[in-house]
């Protein structure tokens, strides 16, 4: 079944320990939808400016991601510049231009209407919201947000947490929103505002879901020999998760397990090259010898 | 098959966001024996002052540790104090007195030869090799380490680490012994420098084996609702850890893996109370259902 994904389509230069990269394609609408391909039919709302141009848009295409949701507004596009040289776990920003972005007004085209699943992908809760209430039949609805929304925009915040379905958010973020440094506790103060489950990411330690569906359940991910470029992996995870439950005929508890799953090794994936590049030439093969990998990695005997 | 381990007998004050404890029953080699104690028989060599009584001497016979190698000197025992009120992942010390500690000089009674199984706390490297080089005849040696010596005793840890078929330690150290950021290439310089196993600890993330015997694998934390006191969780870790292997007729791979489940299970367990308040009331059906729970968290159907 198909997800509509709202986010934002960005340039990046980003520096790593193992090299830099001048203007990739980034952004978490992009990170997404390339892992969340490898499982369902994806369709994009965005915005770019005149630097966006065929080669782009070709890597949309060759995953067969839908992007007549994709406005083209004189101007650049987005662009983020960071480096984690200190720190792999940790981007240190740069340069944030928002350029088109600032003005983004997601429009929904008519043929994304049927879509049953919808990712918010981490934008402005106003916006987040007003692209939920514009498609009230959709069957499942999760969201991602970060630490200048939980703590500028609250009121608009918890407005959307109302929405969601599922939040995938990282354990700082879950505590942030909380005000509360136990985990578990905290876990459970964000869910009280809204969502019925809660994907908790940890980074290179894995994710938690706590929810009602499931049963509180972690799954690992797996210790990388080279971690090239982690730019992306939390979208790609939230790519590889909401994909996996798209794909299924029915969420339930144990699809919402293995979605866990898949969420990691397409965060790993993410991290393997810079940019999309690793998420762009994957084969479902690789992907489900990379999950059976995962079961092995953490499964007695 | 019996354990021996080497390591501190101590008094901890401790304060955490849950409160305040004066002089707590602490020490490496008691979480350590606590924990293994479940498991299988335990030996302890320590050194005590004179405050260490009949009280303190109880814990130990309740589970049934021998306490023959536990020589008493004149004087107090090593004392520790330290606080996590910022960071439960960290403790911030504010007190360490070796005091009788200092003039530690292992005796490893007779009765204690026939152990096949040796586990060295963390203690100077030197005192570590001296202790293993006088029991040839173990099966297994395993041991622990920390910061302090590996940045200003490194010739002697080196030395020790040549003798170890299993090191436990965590992300930082082992990066430090390493000098190497990403864990995976650390965790090879590491195994290259001796130990055929290396399990790295990551607090409330879990543990990882690298190994030979094994492939690697990663056991879950869980996520705990309330954490009193994390003071012993790691060697309360290595003590389910070990005393599962050494419980076990053959140190197989599956045996391995249970054993890194055993070890998040007594962590968790430790810290639930302060000190070793709740490794010292355990069942083995609690243990077990814990172990389940873990089981359940990780597993697909």
């Amino acid at each position: 079944m198909a997800i509509t994904v709202v986010g934002s389509v960005a340039f990046d230069t980003i520096e790593t320990p193992a090299g830099r990269r001048e203007r990739c394609l980034g952004g978490a609408a992009t990170y997404f939808s390339l892992a969340a391909s490898y499982f369902t039919d994806v369709r994009v709302i965005a915005v770019v400016g005149e630097d966006f141009g065929r080669r782009q848009e070709a890597v949309f295409q060759e995953r067969k991601i839908d992007t007549r949701g994709i406005e083209h507004m004189a101007g650049k596009s987005f662009f983020w510049e960071g480096s984690y040289l200190e720190n792999l776990n940790e981007a240190k920003t740069h340069i944030t231009d928002l350029n088109v972005f600032a003005a983004f007004e997601p429009k929904i085209p008519d043929v994304y209407r049927d879509s049953e699943f919808l990712f918010l992908a981490n934008i402005d809760p106003i916006l987040q919201r007003r692209v939920r209430e514009a498609m009230p039949d959709v069957k499942l609805v999760a969201g991602d947000t970060m630490n200048y929304w939980i703590k500028d925009h609250r009121p608009a915040l918890l407005e959307i947490l109302k929405e969601l379905d599922i939040l995938l958010i990282n354990d700082t973020e879950t505590k942030m929103i909380a005000g509360n440094n136990n985990l578990v506790q905290a876990a459970r103060a964000v869910m009280a505002l809204g969502p019925k489950e809660l994907v908790v990411k940890h980074g290179e330690y894995g994710a938690t879901l706590f929810g009602e569906e499931a049963k509180t359940f972690r799954a690992p991910a797996i210790p990388l020999e080279e971690v090239v470029d982690p730019t992306g992996a939390g979208d790609s995870f939230a790519g590889g998760f909401f994909g996996y439950l798209a794909s299924q005929p029915e969420q339930s508890p144990a699809a919402y397990r293995r979605a866990m799953f898949y969420g990691s090794v397409m965060g790993s994936f993410a991290c393997e090259r810079f940019g999309t590049e690793r998420l762009q030439k994957l084969t479902r093969e690789e992907i489900d010898e990379r999950f059976n990998l995962f079961r092995e990695l953490t499964h007695l005997a």
